[in-house]
């Protein structure tokens, strides 16, 4: 297949490019220091390449997995469909297993399993062209859909804006542009004056590492904070508004995004600041009635006891390390998508925009 | 001097020693992987120790200043009182100008120096011996009050508590037993069923290396979270109470306390958990109407962008480093003083306190 080069000049990086076969991530856990782009050809490189974060924010794992889906299916022996889809399965299972919290990446796989089905009558090498160009189609339309939502999402914001983010809804998070960081693309792009503020994030350090990494080369003013000085600031006024991503909606607008979501947005109540979210519509689980049904994943502790070598905490010290939290939908302000905002009663907006397609 | 090893069974390690004129201090940015003892005998290498933060914590830092005080005063070299309150004063405006926040550093050099003012009459070499008294008293006093206000603490909790705390108000914040971890230790003592959870407590970390630590020697239950958790925890109904030291308390019960306090407490009005402060009455400082006014300051943002010589963040970017920050009166459950405990109406409750001496 040809190269793709989707959006160049929308703004931000591209953390997944896709040519030839090979798809090449950039290592997310070595920046800010080190911009290192690995290869991959190989659905159980690509399954560990999520697992172990080398890739992560929701729309980015989705993106990957179709990609992973597309070289599982391509490396498939078989001739006949029924052979085929069986072995397809298995790979999908694989991809699926990686992470628990973010709905797209079940989405990503299920759209990919979609087009084999739907196309059954087809010789298994079509399925395999089809799948490549499906991977292909969810990475980029991924960027076009993060464009629209940051038009969506900068017409809320006032001409000048001092905006808090938490963990990185950036490029690096999807295909391109951002979802959170794409509404403050779309706001500077609108000519609005915007800094922001970016919470480091423990224990993976997405916003030190990543967010601050990415709006610096965007040449947005950035400035980074610790997790724990976000409520200080907004007690002294310093900023206007809040906006994240999420890893998923249940049908009744409660948020599982990163953790320490839940506190920002309970500080923003505190403070009267609006709590706004960017995903696209492949993050929104209609399946999950509210948020205390969205599988939370504890990760390793190691990323809270330790940084790289180096030892934080007493050995042998208990320890929890939730991914995520769940914000409820009353104490989300609106929930920006690329089909518009909702805001109050997102079961049936949300519904709706659904409906719409996504 | 003789040696002094005030209360040795009481729990909790001392970290500040003394004997026969030389001052021991735990290396405080060393724990939890190495207990390194430095040793201090001449003030300036005192106030640096504080600068650096080899020593931390409110009254940790007043007990320094006033043995670092009490150095400055033995080697001045002068005869006549003038020449000595002279020079003295230039000891304790060095001393005094190590951190800005915490109030009882000011207190510890205000009663060396009163010791002095009173003492007009007497020889250099008797105000000496007098200041090396005063600064092993203002030790063992402190631990003293700790151990009360341990059990006036201790009386507010249930019977089987999870307690959150934030920071370290323990042993290595005091001279010894600590302020809020004191509370923990005569909850324990009491024969309470107390957990803690630590928060790690950004960019400092004295969570995850001083309170994880202090707690696991005297082998009390605890798990270490990331301060982004502490909502989650919250939401989950996994905290029954919260207990932090402070910094400084304004006469109108406006707290500073390490930065995240703010955000603590926050959390613990939106889900209706007490959140106490525990602080001795050297704490309070009348001299400050409300929170606003206490001075806050800002340290070296490589705290933040990096973890030893482990760069987090991006060459150049911005950052803020505020290290405390103000809990206003209206959200604090009470404040536990080796007095008493203060509710509700704090103006007239820690003026009646300081009265009764600190």
């Amino acid at each position: 297949m040809s190269n793709c080069d989707f959006f160049p000049n929308a703004g931000g990086i591209r953390p997944i490019k896709y040519s030839d076969g090979v798809m090449r991530l950039i290592d997310q856990r070595r920046l800010p220091t080190e911009e290192l782009w690995l290869e991959y050809t190989d659905y159980q490189q690509v399954a560990e390449a999520i697992r172990s974060m080398v890739v992560r924010g929701a729309p980015a794992i989705g993106i990957t997995a179709a990609y992973g889906a597309y070289f599982g299916a391509r490396d498939i022996k078989a001739e006949s469909y029924s052979d085929f889809i069986s072995e397809f399965d298995q790979v999908c299972e694989v991809l699926a297993a990686t992470r628990p919290t973010a709905v797209n990446l079940f989405w990503a796989l299920q759209r990919m399993k979609s087009l084999v089905h739907a196309n059954a009558d087809q010789p298994v090498g079509n399925l395999k062209i089809g799948l490549e160009y499906e991977a292909m189609a969810i990475n980029e339309e991924d960027i076009r859909i993060n464009m629209k939502m940051g038009r969506h999402g900068a017409a809320l914001l006032p001409d000048q804006v001092r905006i808090l983010t938490h963990c990185n809804a950036g490029a690096l998070a999807t295909g391109g542009y951002g979802t959170a960081l794409g509404v403050i693309r779309a706001a500077v792009a609108a000519g609005k004056q915007v800094s922001v503020f970016a919470d480091e994030t423990r224990p993976f350090l997405q916003g030190s590492r990543l967010t601050a990494w990415e709006l610096q080369q965007d040449s947005i003013q950035t400035v980074l904070i610790c997790d724990n000085m976000a409520g200080y600031l907004m007690s002294k006024g310093a900023i206007d508004a809040v906006i994240v991503g999420a890893d998923r909606i249940a049908a009744n607008g409660d948020v599982a995004n990163k953790i320490g979501t839940y506190t920002v947005a309970v500080l923003a109540k505190e403070h009267n600041i609006p709590f706004y979210v960017a995903a696209p519509i492949s993050t929104i689980d209609l399946q999950i009635a509210d948020g205390s049904l969205i599988p939370i994943e504890e990760r390793d502790i190691r990323e809270v006891t330790h940084i790289g070598e180096q030892q934080l905490a007493p050995t042998g010290i208990g320890v929890l390390n939730p991914a995520f939290d769940v914000t409820p939908a009353r104490l989300v302000s609106a929930i920006i998508t690329e089909h518009g905002v909702a805001r109050g009663n997102y079961a049936e907006q949300l519904a709706d925009f659904v409906r719409q397609g996504g």
